[in-house]
């Protein structure tokens, strides 16, 4: 089975990528760009992360697209992928329970003023705020995949009303109404672009807070920022952006109601995801059902 | 029944506790300490929140002195207290739940980076960082009360490796060898005081963070100073100071690998905790067992 492995890695990951799947598929032949370029045929699966436009349309065998991501956007705006081609995404364990640990601590801080007690830090300042149980601090999970469903899981264990809300799920407004803290975990598609716009943040009580963990595009920045400096919305805890790495002098690096990391809530796990890759390219080889299909038409 | 309400309180603090306590037992009798001193006969519970020292000898007719605070450290420091009235301490549900969140928010930090990130934030830094799963960050919880126990339970739901110790367990070097993250919940004794020293810490794997929500006089604050200096602790996160609130120009407040909190981890909440002392005051009426009795000896 030749195998190329393709993307957009950041130092040393690839070498990383390459090992994990090689120790656990060592009987398929592991094949680099510059290979793939040499002897294309024959290459009937490729472990992708976020490739170049183009790059798989060369592959002529090709019968899987395994992305190494669980967030296909990038992927799927390749106009000029193999229209056949099935795409699995990643569907890791390991990255799932990470983004409910980033949801959690995200929504405990908010929910206990432990940025505010960072912020009075910083001032010298000591000052107890009014502590709410966590009874009282319902929280909507907007995304009913396995990384919505895993993070509610787990906020609902610690105590807290939670809703979920899916595209299926009809009118959003209602939901808004009554959440103090908002997780975003919905995958980007056409219709989740810009969701989290003026309307929306409206839509939330005075006081309430956002935590973004999936995609910068589900965000209208100027209206985000808009909601902060009015009070409105209390806090943002962001972890994607438009562009990556959020831009030297971009209003939420220094802004008091933001809190920013680098895109670091959930990594994928090269050893789970690794397992997750070498069981769905054996079912290939082996005719039996593969894993974690896209719905192109849905758009992940 | 008469009771006495006293102790030192916050701005607004007793009004709110004498109107959740005379809500929940309108039939009780409640006085403050004026109407005691000028008829202490008759008076045969105390609800206390470190009260003045040679408040409560006053008071012949004493049967019961219940504590609003879970930790009594400062209410057995007094040298006059009737030696053969009993002493309850307060065990509330809600502020359990509230110290376990304080804990899991702590160590999800700590385990992710989050508090590293927010520094980076500052800087205006981009810097994504390992990612470990929750499995490889071995916790030790000091203390196996009902809040060390709420804690350490709401830790392993999250899958850490939770161990836990109490003053009975004997050697705890070889569990510190191990851990992580220490998250201390001990109640402050002759035998807990300075317990968190240089021996402590050394005894801790370079890279490993203190949680300390039980007592300032628990840490010896040179030698912490020391080991967070020397990079050896990479990280504290302190609730509890030996003189609160923080004294200004202390080396806590900047130091850039301190959280610091305004003992604000867990306050007892008025309304379950009223219902705890008036199922007390109850008991103590009907001659029915008391809940959560102190043992003097011991400390706690």
């Amino acid at each position: 089975m030749r195998v190329l492995l393709t993307g957009r890695f950041d130092a040393g990951e690839r070498e990383a990528w390459a090992a994990e799947l090689a120790r656990q598929l060592p009987e398929a032949h592991w094949l680099d760009d510059a290979e793939a370029d040499a002897a294309p045929a024959g290459i009937t699966a490729a472990v992708v992360a976020n490739p170049a436009p183009g790059r798989l349309v060369r592959l002529p065998d090709l019968r899987l697209i395994q992305s190494l991501w669980a967030g296909v956007d990038k992927l799927l705006a390749d106009t000029t992928l193999p229209p056949s081609v099935p795409i699995a995404r990643m569907v890791d364990p390991a990255m799932n329970a990470a983004m409910a640990e980033t949801a959690l601590w995200a929504v405990l801080a908010l929910h206990r003023g432990f940025f505010t007690y960072q912020a009075q830090q910083r001032q010298g300042q000591w000052q107890p705020l009014p502590q709410r149980r966590a009874d009282e601090v319902p929280v909507l999970v907007l995304g009913r995949g396995q990384m919505g469903g895993t993070a509610a899981a787990r906020l609902a264990a610690q105590g807290y009303p939670v809703q979920t809300w899916g595209r299926s799920d009809g009118a959003l407004a209602p939901r808004l109404a009554t959440a103090q803290v908002v997780v975003n975990l919905l995958p980007l598609t056409p219709e989740t672009r810009g969701l989290i716009d003026a309307r929306f943040l409206a839509a939330l009580p005075r006081g309430a807070a956002l935590v973004n963990l999936a995609r910068g595009a589900h965000v209208v920045d100027a209206d985000l920022l808009a909601a902060l400096d009015s009070g409105h919305l209390a806090h943002a805890v962001l972890d994607v952006f438009h562009t990556e790495p959020l831009p030297a002098g971009h209003a939420f690096w220094q802004h008091p109601r933001v809190t920013v990391l680098p895109h670091a809530a959930a990594a994928t796990d090269e050893r789970s995801a690794a397992a997750v890759v070498v069981a769905n390219l054996r079912a290939l080889q082996a005719g039996t059902p593969i894993a974690n299909f896209v719905d192109r038409g849905r758009g992940y």
